[in-house]
């Protein structure tokens, strides 16, 4: 019997992945790259960022669309419900980041995924953002992810799972920390 | 002349976030907040994240409306392009927190905002989630914010975003970093 390889696989194209890693490998340089979002404030707590241009591979690129994504807080947090919170886009962050990483994962060791879905529940203390505890701190104490993952053998989808966790940018920015500097022009 | 305290400043309306505040202090237990995401993957590095319920304030709540949100990789990053990726999130996220709680702060001061725009930069390299080096992290190395903001006097709105920093829950999660715990059901 003759095997195929598929090049694509869970919907990752295996061979352009591999090609990637061979020309980071060749010039590490390709590997740095900028993100970038612009934020303006429309009214209260709503607010809304764009996404277009970034840095990468040398040099300036642009996704095929700018993003746009409204943020706000809901009525019960004293806001107009115009989009989700801010603490909500870090837990679709960590749920994305985590998914497209075992996607890829899974297609370069030749593992079938057929579904995956995750629940992130991040639990937080409003005493702290509000100013009424110095004991509770400003953001989440603990963060939940729960996959549910089909496809092929259990054991090779946990597996990929932790890979990804281990290979995770948001998963690591998240769990320990990066510096944030903050510069402010005010006229 | 009379002084006619103004309860609408910069879209945030401050008596009810008087009260607000006056309710937690009464009923600490009103702050304890979860906040969730549910993601379903779409194909490779394609997924979808939904935000619609939380709890808070001692109930289970719903946004007015369910939010979804695309993330992916752009082609460079063997993607399709059909979001921005996940680490670009935590920017927005970021950003969004900032200043929100800044709009909340000055008008809690009396402190009028007319224009808020920010930058947020993220800098990352690649090495790490590719595992191509063990001396380079996974997520970003820096991030930097920079703020533009008009409105009263100048130093009066720096201290309200030096304020907003030190209260927002998304600026201590990403310097700090929150514990996650990660649960896989594979079938």
């Amino acid at each position: 019997m003759t095997t195929i390889e598929n090049p694509v696989r869970n919907g990752v194209d295996t061979a352009t992945l591999f090609a990637t890693l061979d020309a980071v490998k060749a010039n590490n340089d390709i590997a740095k790259f900028q993100f970038r979002a612009t934020n303006r404030w429309v009214s209260g707590t709503h607010n809304r960022s764009t996404f277009h241009g970034f840095h990468g591979a040398k040099q300036e690129m642009t996704h095929r669309q700018p993003f746009t994504f409204d943020a706000d807080h809901p009525a019960v947090l004293v806001g107009t419900d115009n989009g989700p919170t801010p603490v909500e886009f870090v837990l679709h962050a960590l749920a994305a980041c985590l998914t497209a990483g075992l996607a890829n994962i899974a297609a370069a060791r030749g593992v079938n995924l057929t579904e995956v879905e995750s629940t992130v529940e991040g639990d937080i203390d409003l005493l702290g953002i509000l100013g009424l505890s110095d004991q509770v701190r400003n953001g989440y104490q603990q963060i939940k992810v729960s996959f549910k993952l089909r496809g092929d053998d259990p054991d090779k989808l946990r597996q990929v799972v932790e890979q990804s966790r281990r290979r995770s940018a948001v998963y690591d920015i998240v769990t320990n920390g990066v510096p944030v500097a903050i510069e402010v022009d005010a006229g």
